[in-house]
């Protein structure tokens, strides 16, 4: 049976091996259905695509899997292809697969004739403890990511552990950062939780935890003017690595060095007499993440100043102070660099 | 002295001949300003425009004139640009134009880094009574028209009448169709008001009254899902007309034949026994405004079923019962050919 968490403003239903009440839903769902998918998950998961492609009213677009899906000519496309098939703002866009697919799919259903019903299949760890929910949605352009995008919340999302069985330990790790990101911010016992090897993770709970947590934040700033802030712990630096590594560090791997170059410049600055590496380390450890990135610090505060996070002169870093608990300050960007160089240790 | 609406979520300043004010405000706006206007406005307002770029950090865009500029290519043109000045979400667009201008300013300004701040300046009637109110903003796509769009608020609105010395009588006549929309829809002084030559009527009486009803519609349901659909009035038969004419007739003026096709058909299919088409008639006749449209039927109604109203396989259509009372009811498709008749009095 499905669990649904109440105190979220849509419902999250959350279960193992639930596929057959997605199909279930799916097809209680009225009106017509849009579904965006991508090569590699239609291929890993063909015979739930032949399931889902028997519901009444279902139209299956596939795009190629990975980061350049996340384009406008990509948005073009699907768009193109609705309009055609006459969907209506009684008809609704289901998003089946990672982050790509979610932040594309949530930036055409919103857009679709300002907005239609969406509805979130989250399929890696990635997006089932933070894409999938929040109601961000995003397109890269003009080189950098998520240059277009809105704020817009899903109808429902299912969440099936089920799909992380066939992603690999990269892609495992890309998600476990940003649960690891939560335990820094505010809970010791869920960065505790994943002091053990992937095959013992319990990842019903963590997903869930994970989910409080964000929308913990989420809820006081929709928009993410202040509080929400918080969640970018680790991604000032992780943006900046992915984009000076030319995305061929992912996600959540540049994010877990983030995570690292925050906690020690954060205790080299002296704005904390807790010294967070060697917890960090253990973790990094266990699950095979890197602390460490070769590049140009200038070309990270380069990358970091184009970031949207960069307030006219000044700039938000969420401040790791211990286990559990950061704070925010704003920072002028040009004192950025010794944060960088006091995080890579030099 | 500007007036503000204070009502509003958002100020309105309404005042003739307060282009000072405008740049004082403008002025005082922190971070870069992206201004976006079209060459019409550039070239009738040449002495405002040189005033406009010499407050600090303006960068003006200037598109084509015309609905062609409400497109995705042109989308992409002004995000390049604001990419490469490297907007944050700190600074802010500014829409200073007709409703082009304003609806693709108010998507570019909501999707560009999932938002910042936006400024609306209207130029036309039509913007000023309608289009830049009420956080509605469009692009066409696909041959459709706003086929994509967003819900996206401005930061504050600057309305001065003296604008519209420079508009033709058809543009006014864009305008006054919504006007006469607000007067059927709930006030019949506000219908009075405009019982006359258009160098008597009082544009800033009308646009303030105008801009109250219509925030009456939107503030009680900003996203469009029930009340604001009285703002439809005219709109389904209207939208279709401009559809199947190609956009040789204008906006207003296909409006203006949608009020008196279904205030015809109301009354023949016996929603109401007033007959007001002998109300619209004399208003009508003041302004040159049309009762008619020679198009085909079928052409319409393929038109309309197209239109995003349209909820699955009924319609909603707003119906005059009289000057300042009308009804919403969901009416079948397959119905909508007879009120088409009807209304064409056919």
């Amino acid at each position: 049976m499905d669990i649904q968490f109440n105190h979220f403003p849509y419902p999250i239903y959350i279960a193992e091996q639930s596929f057959p009440s997605l199909i279930d839903r799916l097809s209680r769902q009225i009106g017509k259905k849009f579904l965006l998918t991508d090569q590699h998950v239609a291929q890993l998961y063909s015979e739930q695509l032949e399931k889902l492609q028997s519901i009444e009213q279902v139209y299956v677009h596939t795009l190629p899997a990975g980061e350049e899906s996340k384009s406008l000519s990509a948005y073009q496309e699907v768009l193109t292809k609705m309009a055609v098939l006459d969907f209506t703002r009684s008809d609704c866009f289901i998003a089946w697969g990672g982050g790509v697919i979610g932040d594309l799919g949530g930036f055409i259903a919103s857009t679709y004739l300002r907005g239609i019903p969406f509805i979130q299949v989250p399929t890696t760890l990635l997006a089932m403890v933070d894409s999938a929910i929040g109601g961000k949605t995003g397109l890269n352009f003009a080189t950098y990511k998520n240059q277009i995008g809105s704020f817009y919340q899903p109808q429902w999302v299912h969440i099936d552990p089920a799909y992380l069985k066939t992603l690999d330990h990269r892609q495992i790790n890309n998600g476990l950062a940003e649960v690891i990101k939560y335990g820094i911010l505010c809970d010791p016992n869920l960065f505790e939780q994943i002091k053990v090897s992937k095959d013992q993770l319990d990842y019903f709970s963590i997903i869930r935890r994970s989910l409080e947590i964000k929308h913990h934040y989420v809820s006081q700033d929709p928009y993410d003017q202040g509080q929400r802030q918080f969640l970018n712990l680790g991604h000032t630096f992780g943006h900046a690595i992915e984009a000076v590594s030319h995305h061929q560090i992912h996600h959540g791997e540049a994010v877990a060095i983030g995570l690292s170059w925050i906690a020690q410049a954060s205790y080299q600055l002296g704005w904390t007499h807790t010294d967070l590496k060697p917890l960090l380390e253990s973790v990094y450890q266990q699950h095979g993440l890197s602390h460490d990135f070769v590049g140009d610090s200038f070309d990270l505060l380069n990358a970091m100043t184009h970031d949207k996070k960069s307030l006219g002169q000044k700039i938000h870093l969420i401040i790791p102070i211990e286990i559990g608990h950061c704070i925010r300050e704003a920072i002028p960007t040009s004192e950025l660099m010794s944060w960088i160089q006091a995080g890579r240790g030099k």
